[in-house]
């Protein structure tokens, strides 16, 4: 056999994920995943996604036979600001890292043809080729997680301004006198309907006197409530975790709506831990997007979850790779 | 001479404006405006609106010479929701028209093909084409005035997005809990920096207690407080006026934050009655806008009021017709 393979690689806050994707799309043949040891530095980071390259590469090839020829390029995701241009990590607050040539450092030690995008615009390019998205002209992309990023798709292609900072719906303003934000602004969608500010906003509730199971799951550290415990308190039956569902199902709803009137978009698609709510996010969510946005706008979006789990970032870190080699060929022309 | 001309035609809910408009671009060879009689309905619109026509057609033939076979085309601007691949108005609120198919209607009255394309669009397209976005390959139109609209150019494009709402910043939602808008919504973008909704501001504030020179200006009858009496007070140096002045840049800002973070655009072009305020506006919109937006995407993004004036609308439906002549030839290729 003679299929193309591209190594997608996803460095998170959290988590490594490094895949081999079909060129011509399709579920990753071997996929390897680890924890990101931010502290050792991005030179060590780099040592653990060679090593997971190199052991993806071998299953891939016993697979699917073929040689290393048979690997094609390395598409990799970062969390940004990235110089988009010079494939550098400019500053990365979650990693520590700052000024990291990270695609040509890859590129290098693959001898492989590299390419670098946000990790938010890779994980909504991987919904739009292969997941909810498919077959649109127009997305959004809304990644739910530590914090809250997005990417677009408008026309067929990944769209990233004029400084590589389009799809930031986390830090679009939804109370211009609301909540501070990590980012120093106030009211941003992040300040409320990030995993941690959902925790944060459940917290504030009960010390200002709500009652909730809650309090018992965390043997009343208040501290330990996460996102995750407040979907589990809300699965249990809990009124007030349902109650803080819910508003942050209408939050996100209007922050949503922002994405649908401004863009008017063939589909939302929202990735990230928070959507494993299910309906019980999505019913409140589109209901309130239907009550802010225009008839028209409404009518022509769907708002899904994603469909491709924790695999969105690899499959779009080689997807954004293989669409640079398609536009390069284009330009050749 | 054999220049040829495109008759470009802007119909608001106050004016109705025609001018002939260079192929090649320009400033309008002929203008004429004239009140739009909504309430005697669409044809006897139509019918000013051929009036209007000729006479320009034969001003500009008369200055330039020529023949009505150098009007090669009609493009024509109108309040939405449109549906532009029939060129129906569907409904428009500050008209009071239903169902009406005018893009067809003035290319058989002139006979000359047409294309019809909504206002803030129009007025958008003619500031980024000979206007105050010239050159960029990405902008944002804000056009304020009864209502707030806008619209996007997105790669060196008109985005219209997968239904034609595209752009409308003014129903973007910037305090989810605030004031009412016209189109039901709660805490609206229009709903505070619209003109009415800058009057009604300021007139609240006086019920509410505040002192002002505007009492006085509107003889004690505050529904008299227009968004033109409040800039004619703060010119007076009215310290309320001033600082509703500032409330409307900062709430602006927020607005144009969102913008500059979702989209990451080279220039934002802010248009309408409001933008006569200058610098009381704009110094303090952009420095909200810098203190909300990212760095990198406020580096990158200029934030200007537009050059064409009321023309905007007639340059930019020409242009919108001549762009679709463009876009046809290379389909055609």
């Amino acid at each position: 056999m003679s299929e193309r393979w591209v190594i997608g690689v996803d460095i998170g806050g959290t988590n490594v994920v490094v895949g081999a994707v079909p060129f011509e799309g399709g579920e990753p043949a071997a996929i390897r995943t680890s924890f990101t040891r931010s502290a050792r530095g991005p030179d060590a980071a780099v040592d653990d996604v060679i090593e997971m390259a190199d052991a993806v590469i071998a299953e891939t090839l016993e697979r699917h036979g073929g040689t290393r020829d048979n690997v094609v390029g390395v598409g990799i995701g970062c969390p940004g600001p990235l110089d988009l241009e010079r494939g550098v990590l400019l500053r990365t607050p979650n990693l520590g890292w700052t000024d990291y040539p990270m695609r040509d450092r890859l590129s290098e030690r693959l001898d492989l043809p590299a390419s670098l995008d946000n990790d938010a615009n890779c994980a909504t390019f991987g919904e739009w080729w292969l997941g909810a998205g498919r077959g649109t002209l127009s997305m959004a992309g809304v990644t739910l997680g530590t914090g809250i990023g997005g990417g677009l798709i408008l026309n067929g292609a990944l769209f990233r301004g004029a400084s590589g900072v389009a799809g930031e719906f986390g830090h679009t303003t939804i109370d211009f006198t609301g909540r501070r934000c990590a980012c120093g602004n106030y009211g941003c969608l992040e300040a409320y309907a990030s995993g941690p500010n959902i925790a944060a906003r459940a917290r504030e509730g009960i010390e200002a006197g709500d009652h909730s199971m809650l309090v018992e799951m965390v043997d009343g550290d208040l501290d330990r409530i996460t996102a995750r415990t407040v979907y589990d308190a809300l699965l249990q039956g809990d009124e007030y975790a349902q109650a803080v569902m819910l508003e942050t199902a209408k939050i996100l709803g209007a922050g949503i709506a922002n994405v649908v009137n401004m863009l008017n978009p063939e589909v939302v698609v929202v990735v990230g831990g928070v959507t494993r709510a299910g309906d019980h996010l999505f019913t409140p969510l589109r209901s309130e997007v239907r009550r802010r946005a225009f008839d028209e706008a409404v009518a022509a979006c769907r708002i899904l979850p994603g469909e491709l789990g924790d695999a969105a970032g690899v499959i779009g870190a080689a997807g954004v790779f293989i669409a640079a080699q398609g536009a390069a060929k284009d330009a050749a022309r």
